[in-house]
């Protein structure tokens, strides 16, 4: 279906997964976060979290550091610019498919 | 992440999956569909076509009726109610993220 302008290879499936979709948001909409913070805010476990942190780390979408806030380790998280590109492009796909559907013909 | 009006568990995964997403919109387009032009449309195989709408099917989005035009048999396919309620609670999922996302902070 390419008449749309939205395909189905054309979904980035590393962004399009909800968890990391919801990773991705919020990164998108700050500087960098604390891990405990993503926790917080996705309702991850520790173990999923740290799952697909390390997949968006290895499609090049997300920057990990481990550094210390005093004498406590901080995990820091942000999207790289690729990553807030993916995202840029993801978003402007639903916004096509949001003008190019319609809820129903009933 | 409550606070965006979509949720990773408010995400409808049967309708999710990109395949699926497609199938879902085109049937969302039209009354009714045959297996055929599914196929064309979408571009899946005839074993993933099949799968998926069967996903869909026990999901009770979408109907299935095996007919036959003339001597030709054909498999008819179309939304349910429940279908089409399903891609429009989806769809205003999507309508939600758009507003309350920005490309970047950069």
């Amino acid at each position: 279906m390419s008449r749309g302008g939205w395909t189905l290879e054309s979904f980035d499936r590393l962004i399009h997964e909800p968890a990391r979709l919801m990773i991705v948001t919020i990164l998108n909409a700050v500087e960098s976060a604390d891990f405990l913070y993503l926790q917080h805010e996705t309702g991850l476990t520790k173990g999923n979290l740290s799952a697909h942190l390390a997949k968006l780390e290895e499609g090049g979408y997300v920057e990990i550091e481990k550094t210390y806030k005093g004498k406590i380790p901080l995990t820091v998280c942000r999207l790289t610019d690729a990553g807030r590109d993916a995202f840029s492009r993801y978003r402007a796909q639903w916004e096509v498919f949001i003008k190019q559907t319609r809820t129903s013909r009933k």
